[in-house]
C-alpha cells in the first residue's frame, strides 16, 4: 500500500511491515482467528505515535486493532484484514507514584503485576488483580474493564481508574477525569472508555487509584464441599456474614482434576467444589477460621486454612491448563450470589442434556463463572461446546446475570449482545460509537 | 399552545397548567433563576407518562427540565421559558429490597433518607448521603452523582448504582446495567446517564447497591486546629493512616459561626478550623481516640469524642444556615488530598486580595469544599463574589483539582467547563448529547 509510506516516514522503525513480525501481534487469547493479514504493525513509543498511526488510518480508512499484551480472551485484539496494528507494549513505564494520594501515572502497555510490586515498595498496591496479572497489561484491564480474584474486596478496574488520556480515532488526544478523588464535570468520559475494549480511542495514560496494604499476614483458606450447589450456596452467606474475604473463588472437581493434571499443585480433587479464598488485615488468621468453621456448618467436607498463597497459585493455573488441554469454548457469565447455587444447578443440568462434561471455576463473591466445555476441537465438537455456552448464557440471563462479567464481547460473543440488551440500548451504543468514530476504523465490529 | 391538548389526553390531571401550580417547580436551590415562564408541568405517575412526556415534547421542539425535589445547587432543574417541566416525586415508591445480593430496587422520587430508613430495618443502608438526604430524590442523587458525608468511606453515588432504565429525549425506554455485581457488555450506559444532569435521559427505575450496616455504636469526634491549614494537613495523615473514618468533615471558623447563629448547636468556634467526623464497626472508640489523638500530635487545641451524632447534625446545617443569611455564592471545588492545606493557604489569600470574607466547609476525606462568598446581593455585591470563587476555582485546577466535585455544573457552572476540560473532551461531550438528543429538546444547554 502506497500510503504507509506516509506513515513509515513519521514512524521509522517503529512501523514494521515484515509478516513474520507482524503475525504475533495479530491475535489474542482467545480461539478468534484473524480473519486475514494486517498490513503492518506499530510499535508506538509515545502518544504522538499512537496519533499518527490512528490519524492516518482514519484519512486512508485503513481498520485498526489495538494490543495491549494479547492476553484477550474475546477477540478484541485480532488484527483484521490489511489493518494496521497498534501495539502499546514499549509504552510500559510508571510515570509517576503519589503515595499521599494513592495514585500513580502509568503509560498503558505497563504489565499489572509489575506496577502492583512497584508500587507495593510504598505500602501500597493496584487493586485490579486478574489471574493473568503477570503478563496482561494496565491499558488492556481499562480497555476490558477487567476483573480478577479481588474484586468481592475492591471492585473491579474502573473503581481504580482516575483519569486518562485518550487518542481518539481521528488521532486527536484528549484527557478525561481529574486528580481529586470526586468529580463530576460534564459526562463521565473515563467511566466511557473503560470497558470499550479499544472501540472509542485507544488509552495512553492512565492515572489509577491504589490502596494501603492491609496490616498483618494473609490467611488462605479452602473449604471442599460435597456438591457445587453447597458451595455456591455458602457463598452468599459468607459474603453476607461480615467476615470480609479478600478473594472467595470457586472451582469445580472437574477444575481441580484439569489444573493438577497440567500441574501438580497439592490440591486434592472434592467430591463437588471447593471455595479457596484469602483474608487480610489484622484479623486475617479470626476471619478465616469463622469463614472456614461456617462452611463445616454448611456442609462443608473438610476445610483447611494456610498462611501461604499456594492455594490461590493453583487457582490461577486454571486457564493455561484449560489452554494446554486444548480448550477454549468457555463463558464468563455474572449472576447476582444468591442465584448462584441454581446456576450451578442449571449447568449440571445443562451439560447432561447436552452429554457433554463442563467445568467450571468462578470468582464466586462476585457471581462471576467460567464454565468450559470438554469437547473435541473438530467442527462438530466446537458447534456442539458452542450450543451447551449458548444455553448456559441464557440461564444467567433468566437468573438476572450478564453475559459477560469481565472478559468483555469483543468478536467472540458479538451475537450474545441482543440477548441482554434491549433494541434502544443496542441502538444508544451504536450512536455512541458513530459519534466517536464516524468513519468507523477504530477495532469496528466489536464490542458494540 | 394548542398542541399541549394532545399531551393532555395522554395524561389527565398529570398535566398541570395553572401556573401558581407550576411556579414551585420552575427553579432549584441555587442562584440561578428560570429564563422565563414554564409551559406546563408533569407530575408523573409511570414511566409511560414520562415516555409520553418526553417523546411530545420531541415532537413539538418542546424543550424539558427534569426535576427530583428540587435541592440542586446549579441549576439544573430549572423551567425553561415556555417548557415543559417532568417531575419524578410522585413516582417515591421502593419497588424491592433484595437482601441476599444487597440490592434495592426503586422508583427516582424516592427520598433518599427515606430509602436508607426503610433497608435498615433489614440491616443495610443505602451509602450515598448528602448532607440534603432528607430533602432530596434517589433520581436526583443519580443525575448529579451525588457525593456527601460518606463518601470517604463508601464513595460517591455512581458507586452505588447498579442497573437503570431511562426514558430518552424522543420518548424511547431503555434498560443498562445488570443485577450481577460484575457486568461489561457494550458501553457503561450506567455511568454514563450517572452524573448527566438529566442531559441524555431521565432515569425512571434504579437498582441500587445497598452495604450491610456496620456491628457497634459509630462514635463522632471533632478536633479543633488553631490554623485552617493545620486543620487541611490533618486530613492527608487521617485518611492515609488507616483509621478508616466513614465521615471526615471540615469547617473552618467562619462556618461555624455561621451555623451557630442560624441555630444553636452548641459547636465552639475553633481558631481556625475544626474536623468532625465519624468512625464505625466494631473498632469505632478505638479508631475515634487514636484519630483525635494523632489531631493533638498534629496540633490541634483539643478534641472531643462522643457517641451521640450532634456533631454531624449541626454539620449538616451548613447548607441552610448559608441560605438563611442569603449568601448563594458558592464553590464545589476538589483537590488531590495532599494539597488541602495548600488550597486553603490560596483560599485566605484570595480572601484578602479581594477584601471579602470567605467561609469553607470541606467532605475533607475527600478533598471536596464548599467555600462561600460574604457578599451583598447586590449586583456589583454579586459581580465581586463571582470574581473570588473564579480564582478559587483556578486554583483547585492549578493544584489538579476539579471545578466540581458533587454539586455538578448545570447552568450556573456551565461558563468554567472549558477551564477543566481540553477542547477535545468539550466536543466528544457534546457529540454524546448530539447523539442521544439530536433535537436537543431534553434540558439543552447545561451540563456539557
Ligand atoms: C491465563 C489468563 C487468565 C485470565 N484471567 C482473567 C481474570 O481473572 N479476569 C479478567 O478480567 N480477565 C482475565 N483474563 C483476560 C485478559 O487477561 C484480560 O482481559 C486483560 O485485561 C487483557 O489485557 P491485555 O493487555 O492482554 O489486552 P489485549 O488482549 O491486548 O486487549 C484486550 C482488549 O483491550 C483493547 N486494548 C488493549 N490495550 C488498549 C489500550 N491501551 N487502549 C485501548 N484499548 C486497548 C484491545 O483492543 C482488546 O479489545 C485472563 C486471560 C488469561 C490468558
Ligand atoms: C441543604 C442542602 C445540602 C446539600 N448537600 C449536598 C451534599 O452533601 N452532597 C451533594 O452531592 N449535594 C448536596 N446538595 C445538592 C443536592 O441536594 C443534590 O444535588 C441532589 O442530588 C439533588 O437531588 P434532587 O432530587 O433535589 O434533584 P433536583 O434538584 O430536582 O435535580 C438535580 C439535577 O438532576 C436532574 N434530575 C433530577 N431527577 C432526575 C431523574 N429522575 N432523571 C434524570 N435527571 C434528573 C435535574 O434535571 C437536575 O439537573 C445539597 C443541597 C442542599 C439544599
Amino acid at each position: 500500500m502506497e500510503a504507509l509510506q506516509e506513515l513509515a516516514s513519521q514512524l521509522g522503525d517503529r512501523l514494521i511491515t515484515a509478516p513474520e513480525s507482524v503475525a504475533p501481534y495479530a491475535v489474542d487469547s482467545s480461539r478468534a482467528r484473524p480473519e486475514g493479514q494486517a498490513l503492518a504493525l506499530v510499535l508506538a513509543e509515545s502518544t504522538a505515535d499512537v496519533s499518527a498511526a490512528l490519524g492516518w488510518a482514519d484519512r486512508h480508512g485503513v481498520r485498526v486493532s489495538v494490543r495491549g499484551a494479547g492476553t484477550g480472551l474475546t477477540g478484541g485484539a485480532m488484527a483484521y484484514d490489511g489493518g494496521l496494528i497498534v501495539s502499546l507494549e514499549r509504552m510500559n513505564r510508571v510515570l509517576e507514584v503519589i503515595p499521599e494520594d494513592r495514585l500513580a501515572v502509568v503509560q498503558p502497555g505497563v504489565i499489572t503485576a509489575e506496577l502492583d510490586s512497584l508500587v507495593r515498595e510504598q505500602g501500597l498496591f493496584f487493586p485490579p488483580d486478574p489471574a493473568s496479572a503477570r503478563i496482561c497489561t494496565v491499558g488492556g484491564n481499562i480497555a476490558t474493564n477487567a476483573g480478577g480474584l479481588r474484586c468481592v474486596a475492591h471492585g473491579v478496574t474502573s473503581d481504580a481508574v482516575a483519569a486518562l488520556e485518550v487518542v481518539l480515532a481521528d488521532g486527536r488526544i484528549m484527557r478525561t477525569g481529574a486528580r481529586a478523588r470526586k468529580n463530576v464535570v460534564g459526562y463521565d468520559l473515563t467511566r466511557l472508555f473503560i470497558g470499550s475494549e479499544g472501540t472509542l480511542g485507544v488509552v495512553t495514560e492512565a492515572t489509577v487509584r491504589l490502596k494501603p496494604v492491609p496490616a498483618g499476614t494473609p490467611r488462605t483458606f479452602r473449604a471442599s464441599f460435597p456438591t457445587i450447589e453447597s458451595a455456591g450456596a455458602a457463598v452468599a452467606e459468607i459474603v453476607n456474614g461480615g467476615f470480609q474475604p479478600e478473594v472467595l473463588e470457586l472451582m469445580d472437581a472437574l477444575s481441580v482434576e484439569i489444573i493438577e493434571s497440567f500441574h501438580q499443585s497439592g490440591l486434592v480433587v472434592p467430591r463437588g467444589a471447593m471455595l479457596v479464598g484469602q483474608t487480610v488485615g489484622e484479623r486475617a488468621a479470626e476471619h478465616a477460621e469463622r469463614i472456614t468453621a461456617r462452611c463445616l456448618e454448611l456442609g462443608a467436607d473438610d476445610t483447611e486454612v494456610s498462611d501461604t498463597d499456594a492455594l490461590l497459585e493453583a487457582r490461577r493455573l486454571s486457564n493455561p491448563a484449560l489452554t494446554a488441554r486444548g480448550l477454549k469454548i468457555s463463558c464468563d457469565i455474572g449472576v447476582p450470589i444468591s442465584r448462584l447455587a441454581e446456576m450451578f444447578t442449571g449447568i449440571e443440568r445443562i451439560s447432561a442434556e447436552h452429554g457433554l462434561a463442563v467445568s467450571s471455576v468462578a470468582h464466586a463473591g462476585d457471581g462471576n463463572l467460567h464454565s468450559t466445555v470438554e469437547s473435541p476441537d473438530t467442527e462438530a465438537g466446537i458447534a456442539a461446546a458452542d450450543a451447551v455456552i449458548d444455553d448456559i448464557t441464557r440461564l444467567a440471563l433468566a437468573l438476572g446475570g450478564t453475559i459477560s462479567g469481565e472478559h468483555g464481547i469483543g468478536s467472540v460473543k458479538h451475537h450474545e449482545l441482543p440477548w441482554q440488551l434491549d433494541a434502544v440500548a443496542l441502538d444508544v451504543q451504536r450512536a455512541i460509537k458513530t459519534a466517536l468514530d464516524p468513519n468507523g476504523t477504530l477495532t469496528p465490529g466489536r464490542a458494540v
